[in-house]
Formats: structure tokens, C-alpha cells, sequence
């Protein structure tokens, strides 16, 4: 990292930063036109990045060329994640101070939630009878909440339904966004259970500024690449608030009472909202809990109350289902169960997650294989050494790489994994070849999610996301 | 009045007057039994009426028998009525602490509303070439905001569209619920116009301890006395909240555009809202806003955003659509005009409004022939005096008189009433007599109404409460 001294007048050392890395761009720019060393780029870029995290640690803000720290930008004596390596973790925001990302085992204390441990798996393989997913395998999804009973429930027979969901801010969706299907679409497969897949377009439209018309067209468009994932229409129910709501008065009812018993009170400490927060915010959490409960969908559970409902999501969605959890008893339901995944790193390290905000911290579906190969190899944080001289005495370390990382999200083999772990760890393998790797796994994957998609109708999205009987008898 | 001391220990003046009521509530019954003189009776039960009244100033609560003040009754030093004239009123409570009721004039200026003049009854006149309603005659419906626009538009052969409701707490409906739906049926009449009639059994279940189902069936039973008052069903849709906003994505999408729009902070300030209150009451008011936009009844007005609407209620609903006006321009729609009643005065005085949840405080659309003639001659407040003798030299006084109130809302002929007034306040004529006359149109009135409710079908309701187009094109 850079030196950098505190002069006492906090507001310029922002700008010192800025100028910095604005200097470092340039110079980026130049070694690429002069076709310099493929190393020098890269240390250029890797300068660059660090550069970025320094100014985002010290501002609190994203480095944009062009805009020079806001007069707001001092600073902080103290930076939350910084000095009290306190990780931050809500729906909305996703830090860390630690390149090898947030601390999830202090976060499961923290939330309140239980380990996936490997009890649990084999339990799981047990009741599917057959080899647990990687994610579960390699603990990407991490924690859960009443799992056991979910098992307890499908060993005697009793079913239970999926629900997961997204929130459409734009039609930009990225690797990250990915892991829930993935895992979810898995779920449905080994479990064979019902599964409805909310997109929360009223909740962009409160939180964004945004026209209805266009979060409703993002709902609509993010379905295919949710459908692209390989969900069974048969077995699945995709639906928009905007619609949904305004077509069964089962979900709204459930939403109702929802909202008659959780106060203000407990939204503002669970989410943190404020007087100054509109109407619509402080009452959405009541719709984004309401699929946890079976009512809401009469089409499909034909007014069961008791079928019981399992979560998949990101951590940072576990407020939502804390919440729901403490109302379930009071308005007669049973508590939706979780499990909870870690976050998809962004390219520039693991301190935040991947963000379609950010574009340069995204791969996005729509990536071509250039575009692949170009983000990863001049973004992705990389775990090795500065030199190859270095790296090849000291290794890398693969627990900050982001590349590293992401092969773990997507690299199916075990043993594969496992070699490239202990190979960039002794630095036999270089960082470079590991990109590789990272790039050769992505891009048949992305190319045959893009395949996949061209192949969604807009007749197939209109099935999955009317309201109709699944091929489950209640 | 009764005089009582203050002698330095409040709580002890509820009391003793409590022990005055008990007795005095004795000294009635005794009377009745001896078949005493009939003004002897009624004098008895008019002091009972003041005393309650006084019971009612001092402590805030309803005189019960048996249920003798708790600690919490003492004597208020300011008690905000008593003394500073003020009158209170808010969706939620009325009360006033004058015989006469609310200083309808002072409440215009508080409220910001304009005064229905003789200009504007007048033009109305002028527009339906009719004579106006008694209601407007006679100062029932005295207040209003953008009339004048609405007669602008419709003047120049634009549309508008009538919007009411009602909240069903109970199937128990009485007389003052009527007046608004008595006038709403006069403008449809003679305006020719659409109406759209809410049913907020939502807003029930959310504020009182009842079921959603509970709800629901007081919004239909409730929909049959309205349905009785003679809507045209080509021009009416009744719907309940529960029901209608599962069935319109128009009607949601107009809710969720409103609670972006508005924070908690505003309904804070506008309705008293408090961080203890649930989000359910919190982002309710948007709920009563949104029939005030055309886009929520698409079935209806085929998209069409511009149509004006038009909505008589009761002066305590105005905060709801003060909120309305202010959210309207902010999302392209133009702003709801309103025409404002008085209260329906409470049985035993003008301080309160009828009551459902005060049995004795109403006349309900099921009393019978004699239940009618007992609660008006037990329980209506008289603004005559003690004494026969007294009553001929000095006259009774209308304006408190709450039988004379009731006929201001029901007697037809101007000519008829303004005698009875004269006569009333000249001491020619008595109370009895005068509540005779009150009896006597009451009882065909509400005899006629039942009438009516027995021919209201389970298949009538259904046609006003499915979402249909009207007779009207868009």
C-alpha cells in the first residue's frame, strides 16, 4: 500500500489520492498503447487497484475519472471497517476491511443463524441420495436456519417449497446474481418441490429513481436469464409485485397482516430506516417476507397454511427472513427456513460484493468472451506476488485471489480446485495461468447461458409467470 | 348544570360525581316504575344526560353503570375542550366541548378549506338545473375544496367521477353513516356521473382486533345497506379493499406511487402516527388516497389519467386527502376535490358524533318502529327547558336541541322546518312534540330503508362488487 501522510487538513489527502490515481490511469493507458511488457501492465494495474481501495476506504466513495472528491470526503479518523474490522452487512450495503472478505463465521454469531456443517451435508446426501452441490460442498452456501427440520419434514413425507427472489434494478445481471438460481434450480431438481421466484420491481421503484414502466420491464427481462438457469415450468412460479400483488388477494392478505404485526419500531432497528423514509419503504419488508407463507400462493397450495417454505438467498437478505420468522407464530404460519450463501466477490477483491452499480467490479451475463478475458485479467485482485521472481519463491495467496475465488464458485472438480489451490500457494502456478483457467471455466459458461436465453420465448415467460397449479397436488 | 367544588383532590370528583349518576340513574327507573308524570320522567332523564355530559368533561370516559372512575380519572386542570374551546377532530375522534358541536367555521380555517357559499350552491343550481339538496341548503355539507373547478369541467362537458367509502368495524350501521352515502347518491343523480365506493376492511383489520375474514364479511353486509340507498349499479362499483387491490395491478401501482411519495414524517405530522404504530397503519393512507386517481380503476376509465374526481365525506377524512392533494402533481394526476358534511350528532349531544361503538349514542338502520321512538325520547339531548312553565316563557334553544338537529338532516320542507324552529325556540312547541315529529319521520324513513336491504340479493352485491366498466365511456 501507499504511504500516505495525514497533514492535519483531512479534505486534501482525498485529493491527493484522486490525483494519484488519476496519474496511475494515465500511465495504465500508456504502457498498453506502447504494447509495453505484459507483467508491467499488469503491476501498472494492480497499482491502480490498490490505489482505488485506498481512495474508497478513505472517502467512502467509488474513484470515478473526472470527479474529484466531493468537499464531504474527509478523512474519517476512525473508518468503520478500517480500525474496528467490523464487517458491514445489511440488504443494501456489503463491506469488508479484509481482502479475503467479510468474516462469515463472526457474521453467523453475529446473525444468529447455524453452521452448513458437515453433518449437515451428509445428512442432505442422505435424504437425496446423491453427492452434495459444490456450493454446499465447499461452503459457499454456509449457513442456514432450521435446516434439520426441513429433512425432519421431507424423511416423513411432508413436503416443502422453495422460494427465492431478485430484485430487478436493471436489466444488468452478473455472475453473483447467478448463485442463488444455480443453487436453487439444484434444490428443485434433488428435492422435486415447488419453487416461486419473487422479482421485487415495487421495491426498485421506492428505492430507485426509476418510472414503474421501467422496473417492471427489468422484472420482466431478468425472468430470462432466471428461466435460462434450467427451471422446470411445471414446478416453478416467477412473478412480479407489480403484477402478482394486484392479482391475488391471497397475497395481500398475507401482506396485511404481516404489516398489522411489525412496527415501525422494528423495521427502523432491523433496517435502519428513518422518519424521513417514505410510506412505501417502511412498509415493503411485509412484501418481500409474505411467499414465506403458502397462502399466498392458493393457486398452488390450494389454501394449505402448513406447507413449509425453505430460502435460499444471500446473507445479506437474512433481515428480511429474521423478521418474518418473528411473525410467523403470531399470524399462525410455520417459519420459513434459510440457507445462506457468501457473497460473490467483486473483480477489484472481496471486500464488497460484486455490483451491477459498479461495472467494472462485474461480469455480466451479456459479457463476450473478450470482455471476459479483458475484465479478468486486468481487474480480478490477484493473491500473487508483484514479481514473477517473488512469486515463484513466496507464492500466492489464494484466499484474497479473486480468480481464485470465482473457481471456487465454478470449478466443478474438487481435485482440480484443490491442485490449482496448492500449485498458486507454492507458486508453481503463476497468476497469469490461473486467469487462464478462471477465463477457459467462464466463458463456455456465460456463452451457454447466453445460448440459453436466445431460446426463452416471450410465450415461456408469460407461462412461468402467470399464476396457475404446478405439478404438485395439495 | 350541576355545580361542583374542586376541593384540591381530583380524583375525587369523579367520584362523587359518578355516585351523582348512579343515584340519578335510580331516581329515572323509580319514576318509570311508578308510572310517574311523563314530563317528571323526562326532566329525570334529561339531568341524567347533563350529568353524564359532566362526567364525560371531567374524566374523558363514558359514564358506566357499575363500572365506577378509575385512578386515572382526575380532574384535568385544562382539559383541552373544557376550557380551551377546542374542538378535536381527526379521523380517529370528534369531540367538541360545545352543546351546539363543532365551530364548523373555525374548522374551515384550521383545515384551510373553503366555505360552501350561496355562490356556490347557487352555481351548482345552475349546472343541474335542479334545486340543490337539502344538505347544501341548509349548511350539512358546508365546506369544500376546488368545487368550483369541478363545475368548470364539468361545464365544459368534462367528466368526472364521485369517490366514497365507508370503514366496516361492525355490520352495525346507523344513521349518520347514511348521509354521506344519501348525498353521494343526489350527485350521481344529477350529476350523471361514475362512482367508485371503497370499503377499507383492510384499515379495520389493521386497527381493530378483528380477523381479516371479520372484515371482509362487514364490508359485504355493509354493502347491502349502501347498495339500498339506490345507486345505479351502470354507474357504481363497490369494492373492498381486500378484495380489489389482489384484483387490479392499476389500483397497487397508484398505492405504491403514493407511499413513495410520502414520508413517514408527513403522516407523522397529518395523523399522529408514532414509531410504535405498525407499518401496515403507517402506509395505509395510501390506500384511502389512491381511488382519487383514474388509472386505479382501469376497467372503468380505459387508462384515461385526466379525469377529474369528486369526493363527499365527512369533515374528518379530509387529512387523508389533504395528504392526496399534496401527492397528486408530484405524480401527474390532477388533485381530488372535496365536498365536506358535518357530523351526525350523537343521540345524547352535538359534543361527539354518532357512534356504533356507542350503542346509546345511535339510531341504527335496524332499530325498529319502537326502538327508534324509545331512543329519541329516552336519550336525544333536549334544548328544552326543565319545566313545561319554563319551557313557554322562555323557549327551548334549537341549536343544541339534537332532535331539532336530526330534522335539519331529514325533514324535506324548508318552510316546515324553519316552523318548527320558530316555534321551538318561541316555547310554542314542546319537546315531546317536537321529538314526535323527529319520530315520525324517522321511523318511515328507516322502515323504507330496511325495506330496501331485503331486496338487495347476494347476487346484486356481487354485480356492484366485481370489477366491470359502467355505463359511461372512456
Amino acid at each position: 500500500m501507499t504511504d500516505f501522510q495525514s497533514d492535519g487538513e483531512g479534505s486534501r489527502i482525498p485529493l491527493e489520492l484522486y490525483k494519484k490515481l488519476a496519474a496511475q490511469g494515465n500511465q495504465v493507458r500508456v504502457l498498453k498503447t506502447e504494447k509495453a511488457d505484459k507483467a508491467d501492465v499488469e503491476a501498472a494495474v494492480q497499482l491502480l487497484l490498490k490505489l482505488k481501495m485506498e481512495y474508497k476506504a478513505v472517502t467512502g466513495e467509488d474513484y470515478k475519472p473526472g470527479c474529484p472528491p466531493s468537499d464531504n470526503s474527509v478523512l474519517q479518523e476512525d473508518p468503520p471497517s478500517a480500525n474496528n474490522e467490523e464487517d458491514f452487512v445489511d440488504p443494501w450495503t456489503v463491506s469488508s476491511s479484509s481482502a479475503s472478505g467479510v468474516d462469515y463465521d463472526k457474521l453467523i454469531v453475529r446473525f444468529g443463524s447455524s453452521k452448513i456443517d458437515q453433518e449437515l451435508v451428509d445428512r442432505i446426501e442422505k435424504a437425496i441420495e446423491q453427492k452434495a452441490h459444490r456450493f454446499l460442498r465447499r461452503g459457499i452456501f454456509f449457513s442456514h436456519r432450521d435446516m434439520h427440520q426441513v429433512l425432519d419434514a421431507y424423511e416423513n413425507k411432508k413436503s416443502f417449497y422453495l422460494y427465492t427472489g431478485r430484485g430487478p434494478s436493471s436489466e444488468a445481471m452478473h455472475l453473483g446474481h447467478l448463485i442463488p438460481f444455480i443453487f436453487t434450480k439444484w434444490l428443485q431438481d434433488v428435492f422435486d418441490v415447488p419453487l416461486v421466484i419473487q422479482l421485487t420491481d415495487d421495491e426498485k421503484y421506492l428505492w430507485k429513481d426509476l418510472t414503474l414502466e421501467e422496473c417492471h420491464h427489468y422484472a420482466v427481462e431478468n425472468a430470462k436469464d432466471i428461466i435460462a438457469c434450467g427451471f422446470d415450468v411445471n414446478k416453478t412460479f416467477i412473478f412480479s409485485d407489480l403484477d402478482y400483488l394486484g392479482s391475488s388477494p391471497g397475497f395481500y392478505s398475507n401482506i396485511v397482516k404481516i404489516q398489522k404485526h411489525v412496527t415501525f419500531n422494528q423495521v427502523k432497528g432491523i433496517f435502519g430506516f428513518t422518519d424521513s423514509d417514505s410510506i412505501g419503504k417502511i412498509s415493503f419488508p411485509a412484501i418481500q417476507a409474505a411467499p414465506s407463507f403458502s397462502t399466498s400462493f392458493p393457486q398452488i397450495f390450494k389454501g394449505r397454511k402448513d406447507v413449509h417454505c425453505l430460502i435460499p438467498c444471500a446473507i445479506d437478505q437474512d433481515p428480511y427472513f429474521r423478521m418474518t420468522r418473528d411473525v410467523a407464530p403470531r399470524i399462525g404460519f410455520p417459519k420459513p427456513a434459510l440457507l445462506h450463501s457468501t457473497f460473490f466477490p467483486a473483480l477489484q477483491g472481496a471486500q464488497t460484493k460484486m455490483s451491477a452499480s459498479d461495472p467494472n467490479s462485474s461480469i455480466f451475463l451479456t459479457d463476450s468472451a473478450k470482455q471476459i478475458k479483458d475484465k479478468v485479467n486486468k481487474y480480478a485482485f490477484s493473491g500473487g506476488k508483484d514479481t514473477i521472481e517473488e512469486h515463484r519463491k513466496y507464492g500466492g495467496d489464494p484466499d484474497v485471489d479473486v480468480s481464485f475465488m470465482y473457481l471456487t464458485f465454478f470449478l466443478e472438480d474438487d481435485d482440480q480446485l484443490e491442485k490449482i489451490r496448492q500449485d498458486y500457494s507454492s507458486g508453481a502456478l503463476l497468476t497469469g495461468e490461473l486467469k487462464k483457467y478462471l477465463i477457459e471455466t467462464l466463458q463456455p459458461l456465460i456463452l451457454a447461458h447466453q445460448e440459453k436465453r436466445k431460446e426463452v420465448t416471450d410465450e415461456m415467460v408469460k407461462e412461468f409467470m402467470t399464476p396457475r397449479p404446478l405439478d404438485f397436488s395439495y
